[in-house]
């Protein structure tokens, strides 16, 4: 655990005092002895006698919360109310909600809205289906999928535990796209089973969001579900990555003006967001590439090479390098991670070729950090939030699916992503573009819009 | 069809003239003279020359609609810009949304409400299931789940086609409890099937609505998903309309002033709601009851009797009468049809005993009007908005979902139920209470409370 105070290890900490300048002036200063850090405060109520304050203080683990806690408990004059750890309050009954799109005021409306009205429209469904893609919330609903067998970091937690994830990203559907998404985590035991229950809840959604299902069922949940569904089926964590790192890499290029038809890209981690990364640069003109897993380089010929690492191999590490990362990293061009802290070290940075790129995007630990490489590479990105060049998936999977569905795409196809990450690159202005800043902000709501049209045009021009 | 011009048939015309009373009088006038009524108009723009009117419509068919239109064109000096069909405007995108509990509008709340924070309640959850109930949507979010095997009374027209209703489900669940509930229109071919994608969808609800499930699959389903599952399991098809009935007849009772251990009740139509209405009466305390399917009277050894059936054979028809609907309903105290149209007559009702209750359920169209029977019965009721007395499931459903989960109860138990009947019955009070008004108003929001509140009290004493 990192020991930088931080606003996800935030406390909140409600005090009465009499002297409230004084009172947080002591926090203040207690929490600084505690390495914690006030970051705002407020006050609740207030009369000649005693004020009630709310102090946020971010900390930089549990236990210090407790700690911090205690050593504001033992302040003189001080007394402490009430105390909660904020990024749990966030969560409490959800992060999502269910509202009505209309007003029911009286019998009349309520005629219209269920019944008997509501079986007019029920038979026109049933006497057209694509009626259902324009009068039912299939026009703008997608499914977040998960089994919780892949969550975030965290391995196979299951379905319960990752709700709160699904609902994350349902919230970032709806503001940075206006979709409306609903979490769905299956307590299932095989991907057959996912495949099964997804395509029995299709009439319901307009869209399919794969989510956190480990590698290699992942794979061949989504090759089935786009063959058999009509509706959009994108697994994000494959596609949205890929998307991203390819803007990325793009926009990098630009800074080192080099050309991604001639730069050779070596990778570490091939689970199911490496592979797809992989296949987006080959596609996009990577010529040059080698993939790295446990076992060292994928080269064609290695025979324990599953059937989307056999691809690979097939279509990459041209020159059958092997060998461990350090080994095929040496005169790299664009180095891309998607695996875990510490798999690179500084001397395979200083091994690459002139201009170096790095993409350290394991989470929430890097490859290797930013300030470990300083003055050495020449772009480093990862997916973190606290350094530049953020590869975050946000960026992509709204604007994606907000296109998708705009044009009524029964599916989402290379093209529409390739649009999705040139409309991604094409955010940052050639002003802005710098080795610092090569992915627009997450926070950037022009970006969710700018792919949006993007993927809808190549949705429109692939007939999608 | 009915010809009355009704809301649910109603169009909105927007048209433009120079002189808009004028307009509106010989809009209005035309309208009569079709057999339509202009509901309400609203001037859009207007300037010196021109106004721009919207008037509201209601129609008695769709051709109906097309007509009256057709004669508005016809009018010199109006020119008719734009017509539409309210009720299939309403449901347009379909009729919820989703959207987000808490603001994000920094970096800061990002880290909270999805990673690198986001984790920190995952683990909780993986450590601690029970955290799933408090810390994601579970807490409040009921599915409504539907194979669209039964939709209202039009039969198995399939789950797109269902959608429809079960967003306008979800619509009352909201308005009405402010419980969030979302549409589950699944695509199966079996009642196991449900059962088995019901299983796997489970972490993500707090409580399942089956709905529209064609018996005696939803028997099956129902049963097996209460067994299995740990969150509360409701058929409101059965249960709601059995809770509401029995509360209907309890203020009905009162009215004749008999006691519901000394009534005989008739009923046909023993599909799902049938069943339960029968088993909840019994329960609730009638002893004297007799079921009629299509083959007649349902008594102890009738030999094409399925399970429910079968239970119903054994737990009532103490007499094991025979015969039709017109033959066992001569000297009955309350008949309750849950069947069709016509399938009683008006010399079915003249020969009931004194003071005879009446609910004629069947939707949209009674066993027997009101009309038809006026002055021959002391209580009259069916399941319409257009008439006194509507018995309807959203005076039960919403409040007892909102009971069940504020008690945080693993099921709904019988107690429950009854409890639910009770709070809707004693919502009339004495002084209301009158033949006209045995059941309390839909729109009435405190019933909903009143509902929620025994429902809570029930569980906690049945330690649900």
């Amino acid at each position: 655990m990192s020991l930088i105070p931080s606003a996800h290890f935030s406390i909140s900490v409600i005090v009465q005092a009499a002297d409230s300048a004084s009172a947080l002036q002591q926090i203040t200063e207690v929490a600084l002895t505690q390495e914690a850090a006030v970051n705002s405060h407020k006050v609740l109520t207030s009369d000649n006698k005693i004020t009630e304050l709310e102090i946020v203080i971010y900390c930089h683990n549990a236990e210090h919360q407790t700690q911090v806690v205690k050593s504001i408990e033992t302040i003189e004059d001080i007394k402490v109310i009430e105390h909660y750890d904020r990024t749990f309050k966030m969560h409490e009954a959800g992060k999502i909600r269910t509202v009505s799109a209309i007003e029911v005021n009286d019998a009349d409306e309520l005629s219209m809205a269920y019944t008997p009205g509501v079986a007019r429209v029920c038979m026109a469904i049933h006497e057209d289906e694509n009626m259902a893609n324009t009068h039912t919330i299939r026009k703008n609903t997608v499914a977040i999928v998960s089994d919780g067998t892949a969550v975030l970091g965290l391995g196979d937690i299951g379905p319960k535990a990752a709700m709160p994830v699904m609902e994350g990203k349902a919230l970032l559907f709806k503001e940075f796209a206006g979709v409306d998404a609903f979490p769905i985590c299956l307590d299932v035991d095989t991907p057959q089973q996912v495949i099964e229950t997804v395509k029995r809840l299709a009439p319901s959604f307009g869209g399919i969001n794969l989510e956190d299902i480990a590698a290699p069922g992942a794979f061949e949940i989504e090759e089935v579900l786009k063959r058999e569904l009509d509706i959009p089926v994108f697994h994000d964590d494959q596609h949205g990555t890929a998307v991203v790192a390819l803007a990325a890499l793009e926009n990098a290029l630009k800074v080192v003006d080099k050309k991604i038809s001639e730069v050779s890209v070596v990778m570490t981690g091939l689970g199911a967001a490496g592979i797809a990364v992989a296949k987006m640069l080959i596609q996009a003109g990577v010529e040059n590439f080698v993939g790295v897993d446990r076992s060292g380089a994928v080269y064609e010929g290695r025979d324990d090479l599953h059937s989307a690492k056999q691809w690979l191999a097939e279509n990459s590490n041209k020159d059958k390098k092997s060998g461990t990362i350090s080994e095929v990293i040496v005169d790299a061009d664009v180095f891309i991670g998607l695996s875990g802290p510490g798999v690179i070290t500084v001397e395979d940075v200083k091994s690459m070729a002139d201009s170096p790129i790095v993409f350290a995007m394991a989470n929430p630990t890097p490859e290797i950090l930013p300030e470990e490489v300083e003055g050495l590479v020449a772009v480093m990105a990862t997916g973190r939030s606290d350094y530049p060049n953020q590869i975050n998936n946000v960026l992509a999977f709204p604007g994606i699916f907000r296109g998708a569905l705009d044009a009524g795409a029964s599916d989402i196809t290379e093209n529409m992503k390739l649009a999705a990450a040139k409309a991604i690159a094409n955010s940052v202005t050639e002003e802005e573009l710098s080795a610092e800043f090569i992915t627009p902000s997450v926070f950037d709501k022009s970006v969710a819009l700018r792919v949006s049209e993007a993927v809808k045009q190549a949705a429109i021009a692939d007939g999608a």
